[in-house]
């Protein structure tokens, strides 16, 4: 063990578990030893000062999906592709992304994951997996195309409660939850009922209320509190593994804490929006609240506490972006023309590059999160929940060096200019960050560094992902 | 790095989040290095096949404690000193102990402090630190000698709510948990309504209900939950951290899960006699029960399976044994003499050698823990929580080579011949379990191979502990 | 006031609040006076040692319904009609009733009505009220029907979230709830998940498991719990009064508990067969056990202590029969044929005649509700929140002469030869009850007397039934 | 019956059940017809558009209380003895009173009652009872005066948590809801956590927070909790009934729903100060704030809303002054001096008289509480608990003609000039009020009647209390 490619010396390095200073030796895009002076290498990057930690996995993030009616987005344009999602990744210090590929209803799931490999295939900077969207659980679907895919490395399957051209039953989703916990993937739901949304919608608009800021009062607590319910029973009913994406507030939060006391196996993910935005972000005159405008919808400054509280003692698992890129124009987020009503608005924000260095800042730098919490948060749970791991998410010998070298004392003003992604705006514009990630590997390839970019488009590939069955070793 | 004193080859090592195969490198009593193929060293150890693991840290023992009245004790003899203790420790693959400096009324924190490094110099087999139990809060106590010896690395103090002998008022509570928060020490408590206790003892005794299994009924779980909230309630009027040691049931889980929910920070530990004891066990014939009889009881069925529940989704923080040593004899259990009646038995039971392989064989071979669960509740999370990290509790570079090397198909038969305590029964005899620490490491040195005993008692040493301030930087 | 048309003399009378020793004196069909030593009378009742109760209301309870594929009952026949129920409600001590009026798909609410008047019309030995349930809820339906019947005495609409042909869409029940809120009516909501129900119905048949006992198994408490959940979610959104009916266990109580402890106005039924039958009755052998299937189904012994704790503390508001009168042959229970499945099996119990003696007996007589509480879960409470009161309900001076003199000492055993309904078995033959109404009155006039019919079929009215405005003082 | 020394006619009655129009029929003091057209009588009061209600129940007021060291009171004189308490009753519609036999430590609680029979002997207006309180429960107390006095008619023991002089230790409660218990009498508990208030008054008055606004943080809702929580598992250990005096807001509600849950007999009481003050109240300058200081102290709005919420649902049982009535100088509660601190301030406010107007106008009058549910709270629930039903309480054949004839449209603006107490102000002068009691009787004799006085002084006389066995049969 002599000789590495190279050799990251002298940083502070943090995992889920510990923070200490070695230097981190790697060969062939592998982390091969951690100590203290270390020998020689081809190449030393000089970490004194800095913390190195694993590169962030953004586990839930929309890239040039397929524009289809009826969605979340109103079959509005992505702004981002694999080029431009996965360059923002990087200099946001993600180095592994995990967008869906979509069934659309009609569609083979197979044929919807072959499509997708060919909008990705040469474009990504990093590695990236699939989750698999089902909207139209047939029989081909439940009984051999999901089988197949999940042992073929498609570990995750998405489904909705909500959107007319998603969502699934409950008989629906019981079948997903069944074929996949036998097969081995872990089933995400995006909890809310849609047939309140519609409900309330509709006599909202009847009224007039058709400002961003109704967007909330259409999708209320109450409302995904029910679904996040329901998805919980049924993930009882099946006995199934469950993740709930993108939790919004207390009551949600609260349904996920009476499972877990009961013994149920639930997941939860919560993303940047629920701790850095609220409803007064909707609420920005001149239809500018559509900015800020995702389902759920950012809540109110107690709901937000929660989120909080949640983040820092263990409640989620999951920090992602849920980034869904929509340009504030026509091609996007107005595609169904100007200040018409929330409900048309294309549902989604940006946030692929801001995700980790918000979380750094607000939770590491104010001393809310420790720093194996944020670790853990940012790459760690999500690489052992998506079946990455030990590859992926850690700091360890014999892991992929995917590694991000944070300044912690680096000040940044947040701008939409400096920012790599294709969206024309960000929800966090002129906030001042402390720490960010200044150099980014990749399977030991420096990709960015200081602000530039080193890396090459097409370096990033397929990573196949696998669950550990319920009950086995954790170690072979 | 070319050389090392030892390496531990070829094993899986796993910390609190991550497993991997690598070669473990020491040197001076250090971890310095982890990889593949590390070069040479005076010493390989070859630990193809097994579980290379951060050495035990029991947080909570009973050790060589002077004799006194009115105790839970009833101020029987301790069968096991520093030695004894810590030579069990060792076998059961636990290297560091944190037994407890206590004040009895009258006294000074310090005098029962020097008084107790006398009763462990030079005689232990691992490193220890001290727990201080307060007694006796007088403004001497609570103005100099609790900051003082806090500023020395006595980071944690133990208060009692039952026990005549021990018991704080709850106005003398919020004195320590104050001067503790302050000073830096964290706070843990025994949360047993002590007047509730006395009041049933006397009716059960006055009806004759005199054999062990109304131990239990002398202290029933909502005497436990009173004292398990009532501390809580404490500790939020204090604005001051507490760990509530020894929680036994469903109730006082539910209220630690109702205080965290609200934001509140506790911390909570249990033992394996709520996970492999129950009042089945109490209700041994001719006295026997007795021999498992500790405060608080085990408990019933429904009661162990929140337990369990609790240590698998991370209610539980510590795994500790509450080793109290009393032989079953007129030296210890039965002081007041045979078959007198449960409240005169001496309260507690030995487990210092079979806490860890309990869990691991119960718990990891079952599959209901992954290993690196087993890890954090054996040996990370105390050594953060205490102060002790990341010197030790985890296998990284720059921690202390504690170490314990697991063959994990190995099959043990309990017998309390086989033991290394003083103490003359184990509650576990005849139980079976799958997996044994075969080899440890403190700081490097080999103390036991193969059930071989190799080091020398004195080896260990007092170690200085210290919390890092609230809101700190976890790195340096 | 001198003369009355009857008095009842020298009982014990209790009202929901009262208890005390009166004479009762009755002119034109109504109370008009209580007092010591009222005048004379055409006639007197001597009910010294007996106790003077107001009539029951069973407020739930199925009659000649028309016959329907993919209903509860597969389409079986109702061996009850107006004439035979309500005549086995009298001997019960029952003296109001409220059937349903059915609407089925494709039908108009009205014309159910009309159907529904021509078959109770002249046969009703007591007055009945009719609730509607909606299946079908189309804008006409929405719009015109619902609100025209409610203005003209139908104060209460039930709907279903479960049964094929029965159950409505989360949407169809924020329309429902809304109509009934503003219109004035009382929603009434069967809570079941169907999809689960028929998810695991169809699995269990899979696996051979068809006898009665799979029927709970097909339908466990947490598919109650997350209907109930989700039918109070839309009570929320809606912000409609909903009453939850035949609530048969723990978690379905906890949601109601919840939501009523955050202010929302949830109100609950249970029935004689939660209280009185449980899991163990239907594993009677030889498919016996299929005479105690109904939906939700008799739980098990904890459930059934929840359920009673509901009783005594006023979690429930209602206390009815749910009687569904099939025979235990082909015309009923097992119309599809002896013995193929429990999903084929007519669900439903009989219980009209049994639903007050056997909480009169294991209430009161066993000291678990005082007699007040009897008389509003037996009576008042239904009479208020379907808008039967002053005029039904109660004894008070204006109140319809509805009286039934109690026997408490009377020791019967339950036969079904003994009873007055066209059902061919009763659940709870053999059983020993002790306390019976064995005088009973309607509007002032004697139907039965100890044990002989007296009255007239025909005499019974239908009664219009409009609940209080929101707000509204509750006198005139 | 032809012939009544009094008809009230023409109004509407309200039971805890019921509302009726009808004449009611008085002869000896006792209600002994309702009905239409009652027959002649000496006397005709025309009810007709009022209401005609039981007298309301104060049953928890403090009166001519013997000075002494270390009480809430802090020593002050109480300005109200059953003169002019019983007089301000009156006018407020109530017409019983239960205050309390004070037991100082040291003392007899026979000589005590002794004591205050001579301060109330002939000088009471309306009928009264006495709650003993417990301060010191010798040996002597538990085994020989409790259960006498008991036996002899005062069916109900107060005891403190807090106060120096006052309160109770586990045990002792223990002890005392032992002996009421078996003895017949309910336990009354103040439930706060003394030592949690003494630490933190130290701590504010040594910041200098001495205004009476930091009397609520001195006293906050978690130090509440606590004594709840504990006060309720001590009514599980000793098996008995408990009734939670004055709560104050949503935790301590929080604990008695749990309570209940779990089949634990809490009975709950809170006041006027907890719906109309809050810690605004407290904030007043010029220490004006000290006029609303009681305690438990008023709280913010959010727990008020809970207090509300507990008022409509049915949680609480009672509704009491607990007036306390200390002039506004150095005689009662500035007797330590003026502008002090918080802590030398006598607790307690006056509200005999408009306790009762208080609930009914913004109680009944907004709709929040129905008529019979204002009953209840107002008289009947206290009647039921204390043991004075059906003498007391009621409107119903039998019963003292203890009644209120309330006109609901009458318009009164709150003044301390038009109350009759002797305190020199009350909390809520200047608010207007719709609804008031304009004639009172007290055992068929009118006390006042539009605001004139008609009765005596010593009308009133003592109340005999006794409550029914467990499980006794509520009629006889």
């Amino acid at each position: 063990m002599n000789h590495f490619d190279l050799i990251i010396r002298g940083g502070t390095v943090a995992t889920a578990s510990d923070t200490f200073r070695a230097d981190v030796g790697i060969r062939g895009g592998t982390i091969t030893a951690l100590g203290t002076q270390l020998g020689d290498a081809d190449r030393i990057i000089d970490a004194s000062g800095k913390l190195v930690l694993p590169g962030g996995i953004d586990a839930h993030c929309h890239l040039d999906q397929p524009r289809a009616k009826g969605l979340a987005s109103g079959g509005a344009l992505m702004a981002d592709d694999f080029h431009s999602g996965s360059l923002s990744a990087v200099f946001g210090g993600t180095t592994t992304i995990i967008p869906f590929a979509v069934q659309h209803r009609g569609q083979s799931v197979v044929a919807a994951v072959e499509d997708y490999h060919r909008r990705a295939n040469g474009k990504a900077y990093v590695d990236y997996g699939f989750h698999l969207i089902v909207s139209d659980p047939t029989p081909q679907v439940l009984q051999e195309e999901l089988p197949a895919l999940i042992a073929d490395g498609y570990a995750s399957v998405k489904v909705y409660m909500t959107y007319e051209a998603m969502r699934l039953s409950d008989r629906q989703i019981l079948d997903v939850l069944d074929v996949n916990q036998r097969a081995g993937a872990l089933t995400m739901i995006h909890a809310e009922n849609y047939e309140c949304i519609a409900w309330l919608t509709e006599r909202l608009e009847a009224e007039g209320k058709t400002a961003p800021r109704f967007h909330e009062d259409s999708r209320p607590m109450v409302v995904e509190r029910e679904a996040t319910h329901r998805a919980i029973t049924l993930s009882e009913v099946a006995e199934a593994n469950l993740l709930i994406v993108h939790v919004s507030g207390k009551d949600a939060i609260e349904e996920i804490r009476r499972a877990r006391t009961r013994g149920v196996k639930i997941f939860a993910e919560t993303c940047p929006q629920y701790l850095f935005l609220s409803t007064r972000d909707l609420a920005l005159p001149d239809f500018l609240g559509a900015k800020c405008m995702c389902s759920p919808p950012p809540r109110d400054p107690v709901n937000q506490a929660h989120v909080w509280q949640g983040v820092e003692d263990g409640l989620f698992d999951i920090f992602s972006s849920d980034h869904a890129p929509y340009r504030f124009d026509d091609s996007g987020k107005l595609m169904y023309g100007p200040k018409i009503s929330f409900s048309k608005v294309a549902n989604g924000i940006p946030g692929l590059e801001t995700r980790a260095p918000l979380l750094f800042s607000e939770g590491v730098m104010t001393g809310r999160l420790d720093l194996n919490r944020f670790v853990a948060l940012n790459s760690t749970n999500a690489a052992k929940l998506y079946g990455l791991h030990p590859q992926k998410g850690t700091i360890a010998v014999g892991a992929d060096a995917d590694i991000a070298i944070w300044d912690p004392e680096r000040q940044v003003t947040i701008t939409n200019a400096m920012l790599h992604h294709n969206v024309d705006y960000t929800p966090y514009e002129g906030r001042v960050l402390t720490g960010w990630p200044v150099t980014v590997l990749s399977r030991g390839q420096v990709i960015c560094h200081e602000g530039e970019l080193v890396g090459q488009a097409g370096h990033g590939r397929f990573l196949k992902r696998f669950r550990p069955a319920k009950g086995a070793k954790t170690w072979t």
